[in-house]
């Protein structure tokens, strides 16, 4: 039986006592990253800002599991106003450049994110 | 380490670049599934036709991964309108007729969705 | 292929026609779990309440699969109100006391949910 690793990534600070992600054999399920700037602590400024930082913890998350983006097998995302995929749509086209070699996606409207969080995501990944 | 496998199922256009579902190993989920009719490309008039157009999909994602609706392990349905889960429990018990042999199902709220939208579903597979 | 397996808890019953929880080879993912308290068949009163019996739903979920806590990948919560997250991190320590083996978690806002339930859960388990 393969033990539970809890991964705590730098600059992912959490308010609650939870990991940036859980892993447990080949299967990788991170918490909510949002669009953080690690050097301040603070959401950035602008939905084009907050994706590229969330997609930068992406990233993070991944590396702290030995992984990368090629293993994440889905993406959710939660934006705030779900017809602005612009800035999501660019960053992900920047990760995921191959068509044939792209995870799944699920975006969501949500209105009631915490105050100024204009998107979130969390992923699945499948690392051996 | 197997390759992501990115699945892309006729009759599922998408206006982002976005497969129908992704697979690594034997874990497969999927994007969002919604009740289009794929002969017109809209939406079908309804939330019973919805309903059935979208199961239709489910068979098809899960067909182009070579796998069947005995892959399942979890779907999550987000429904306009929550307490109307008569036509998905119909469609739900054909595809599923056996009680011993479900898969788990989420079923949320969701008053924001996509205009014309009534219900629409993610599944989660796992096809050895 | 391994086969799916349906799980029925005692005191789970559910409406509609699914079960508490599926899994496939390792892979277990559950429905929706509330507090619901299972002696009488309904609802706690109040969020410290339906925490203490959701958490306990959840073991028995897991027992159901031969499985405890430590097999949690990652938990998403649903909350009425996402700013009283004290009664669920009292639940969460309790089960997870330590720090490097802790799952992921999602913790979402959702006013929507049906009259009187105040969180709910699902749980993405991995059972070898």
């Amino acid at each position: 039986m393969p033990k539970r690793q809890s991964l705590h990534v730098a600059g992912f600070s959490h308010k609650n006592p939870i990991p940036a992600a859980a892993r447990i054999g080949p299967l990788l399920m991170s918490g909510l990253i949002n669009g953080m700037d690690p050097a301040t602590g603070k959401l950035a400024e602008g939905l084009e800002a907050q994706c590229a930082f969330m997609f930068q913890q992406v990233r993070n998350v991944l590396a702290g599991a030995g992984g990368t983006p090629d293993h994440i097998v889905r993406m959710t995302v939660w934006l705030k106003d779900r017809s602005q995929r612009g800035p999501l749509n660019e960053q992900w086209l920047a990760m995921f450049p191959d068509a044939q070699d792209r995870p799944a996606r699920l975006s969501l409207q949500a209105t009631e994110l915490t105050e100024g969080i204009l998107v979130q995501c969390e992923i699945t990944a499948w690392i051996e």
